[in-house]
Formats: structure tokens, sequence, C-alpha cells
């Protein structure tokens, strides 16, 4: 993807598209991921990797729980990136990352990602710009090694949300004592930080040689729609087969 | 490095070099390398990533058991790539090498390590030519990484014995009662493959970004020597300083 701006892209649902009737959709794509991840599993010949990228609230957890609710959780995993430990300081950025990467049969779905280091980092001045171009050469080259080398699906998801809706939610997480346990002090700080985070993202996504996805998020129910049309569709292309016996039984 | 030929290597010492004295002088290397290292940990700002390639019987334990025989074992390994795993083969080749990366301050000793990935396989007819110029275009990405993100100092090391001073060690593997456990059949049908293997080291050794070095191995007492040599120079190029106290204590 060569030079997008975020400012083009929508953040809802076309108009007139019917919410319930969208939602009901939603559940029966769902069913078709789960069917596909068993044979995926079984066929053990191509791994998956989801990446989802998002601004705080843009409803990266919401996505993992609509999307993937069919699936098996032997063959499947999340894992949400946090600030980085001790130990994984002590290591390139890649290294906690290249760590996890899915083995052939499996998904492994991403809870934000490597890109982390190419975002918040360079956000809080924490990178310079050539650290940052350095980097960004290293992620293209290691989602290329993953995907000729390990016969990976490698499916990456920007969840464009609005600064209004994330403010929003945010609020909600105050005031909802169902959803306190997601609220941060922090994010407000980020959130104060909105169009530099945008010109980031459009910097990773506009030099990423694997492309993105842009999902519209200010809208809950044509988000995981949304992807679980392109998550459906990607596995589909994989045109996984259960394994029969060589020789058929005697 | 740049269309080398390996045939132009010599695989034995200098004429006129003493071994006695040889041999002192790199029990002295060895000393103050086991002094930077203590150095090098204690101060945890660089990691060091030494790659040890050759055919069977080139010395790849003995430089290990030698060179870093002054070292604390708190803050060095070294680790023996075998043939991979089940759960290995499940990933990209760099997968299981990428894991056992360094930390900061300390110092990884590869004995064998990810180029067997386009040496075995490729004399074997395993991987394609194309396969294989995507794997050390991959390899290069991954060293570079190590070194801009995570202060890795990569040294790299060829172990250039001779086909015939190869095939008498491999004999005292059979002669030899104490060097028994080592024989191992299959390095037999290898050897027999000695131009093939040649062809590979000189693609690698041609391609890598990072330059290697080329020890002569035919006598152990001249092979230690010049890779103890080689690993005191750079760790005394990256002049490592213990940490004092910030601030006076009081």
């Amino acid at each position: 993807m060569k030079n997008i701006q975020l400012k083009d892209f929508p953040h809802k649902a076309p108009k007139d598209l019917n919410k319930q009737k969208t939602e009901n959709k939603t559940e029966s794509l769902a069913r078709k991921i789960g069917e596909l991840q068993h044979t995926i599993y079984a066929e053990a010949k191509h791994s998956v990797l989801i990446i989802l990228q998002g601004m705080d609230a843009s409803g990266k957890d919401g996505i993992i729980k609509s999307v993937f609710a069919h699936c098996n959780p032997s063959g499947i995993d999340a894992y949400a990136f946090k600030k980085p430990t001790t130990e994984e300081f002590a290591h390139d950025f890649l290294w906690r990352c290249h760590k996890l990467a899915p083995r052939k049969g499996n998904i492994m779905i991403f809870n934000r990602s490597h890109y982390e280091d190419i975002l918040i980092q360079k956000v809080n001045g924490w990178i310079s710009d050539d650290k940052r171009a350095k980097r960004m050469e290293a992620i293209n080259a290691f989602e290329d090694l993953l995907i000729f080398d390990n016969n990976t699906l490698v499916l990456k998801f920007y969840l464009h949300i609005s600064k209004e809706r994330q403010r929003e939610k945010l609020q909600e997480r105050i005031d909802d004592p169902s959803k306190q346990w997601k609220h941060n002090d922090a994010d407000w700080l980020e959130h104060e930080k909105w169009d530099d985070y945008m010109d980031c993202y459009e910097y990773a996504i506009n030099n990423s040689k694997v492309p993105w996805h842009i999902v519209p998020c200010d809208q809950r129910w044509y988000r995981n729609y949304f992807v679980a049309q392109k998550v459906l569709e990607a596995l589909t292309a994989l045109n996984p087969q259960l394994p029969t016996l060589a020789k058929p039984a005697e």
C-alpha cells in the first residue's frame, strides 16, 4: 500500500445497513471460520498470523471474542502484548514476537504486535526516524520469512476508530462498573497524542510489504462483521483439505 | 566478502610457528577473554553472538572448550544445533535460532547455526536454489536486526579443515575408545559430499553481509590460537567498562 491517508477512510458502516441482520451474518461467518480452522488444524500445512493494531478501545478484544468464537482452542491462540519485560528489553524488538509465531496448522492472533515498536516508541520520541526505518525494514523481512519459509498467511487489521468515539468508550470505562477493569489513566494521555499516532499508523501502513485492512470501528457490530468477512475470505482461499489415509483402510 | 574460493585459504599454521609457545599464548588469550567477558556481563550494554560452522570433526567443540575456558557460565552459553525437532520443523528455519539470541551482557556460541539450513539442506537437495537465496536474504536481515536493534557483536567462523585431515579425525573416532562417543556413521556419508559442501560454504561466505573468519583447522593448537586472537580483538574493540555508581556512595 502506498500513500494512503487515514482521514480518507470511513469510521462507520455504509448507510442503510441493518444492524440486527448484520449481527446475524457475523454469527454465521464465525461458524464458518470455526469449521475452516478445524480443517487447517487437521491439515497442518499452513499457519496463520492475524495482527490487530489500533488505538485503545478500538475493539481488539471484542473482535477476538466475536470473530473466533467458534474456533477450537487447541489450534488457535491469542496473545496480548504489553510493555516489554526486562528480559524482552534486553533483546531486539522482534525477539518476543518471533517466539510466538504460529506452527503449521495453528492460528495465532497478535493483540498489538511488533508494530508497537514503531508506534508508541516513535510517538513518544524513544526512537529516531532512522531507527524506525530500520525496524520497518526488519518487520518486512520478518513477515516475509514467515510467509516463504513457513507457509504463513499474514493478515493485518488496522482498527480505525474516530477520536470522538474513542473518548466516549474511554469514558464508558469510568462510568460503567462492568467496564472499569479496562480503565487505565495512561490511555487518556495517549488519547491526547492522537494526530501523532495517526501519522505513525500511516507510516506503518504505507511502508508495509504485506497490506493492511483498514477496519471502520465506530460501531462494534459493523467492525466485527467487516473483520469476519475478511478472515473468512482469506482462510477460504487457503483451500484447506482434511487429510485422508494415503492408502485406503482395509 | 565477495568471490572468495576456499581452496585459496590455508589449512595449517604458517611455517616455523612453535606449537608449545603458541599453546601458551592461547592460554593467555583465553584468560584475557575471561576478564573481558566479566566486564561485558557487568556492563550489560552489548550482546555477543559467536557462530561456529564447519564440517564434522573440524573442531567446533574443541574451540569452545579452549577459547572460552575462563569465562563465567552465568554470562555465556553454547548451544549445539541438531536435526530440527518436529516442533522446530513446524516453524520457519530462523525460529529456533532467534529464541536463543543473546540478551545484553551475554555471549552465546552457536555450535552450528541457521547456516545449516542453506548447507546440509542444499547439499542434499531438500531446498531449491530459489529457497536458498531467500533464506540467505533472511539470514542477512536477521543478523542485521541483532546488530542494529540489540547492539550485538556477530562473530562468524568457518572452520577450514582439509578433506584428508577430516578423514583421519573421523577414523580416530573409531580407533580411539575415548573418542568413540563422537562417532556417527552418517558423518562418513557427508564426507563423501565434500565438494558440494565446499560449494555451499563458499555461497554462504560470499553472500553474507557480516563477514566470516576462515580458520585453518588442520592443527588443533593453531586453530584455537587463531580463533582466540580474533575473539579477543573483537571483544576488546567493544571497549566494555565496569559501571560505577552514578553518584559516588556517601
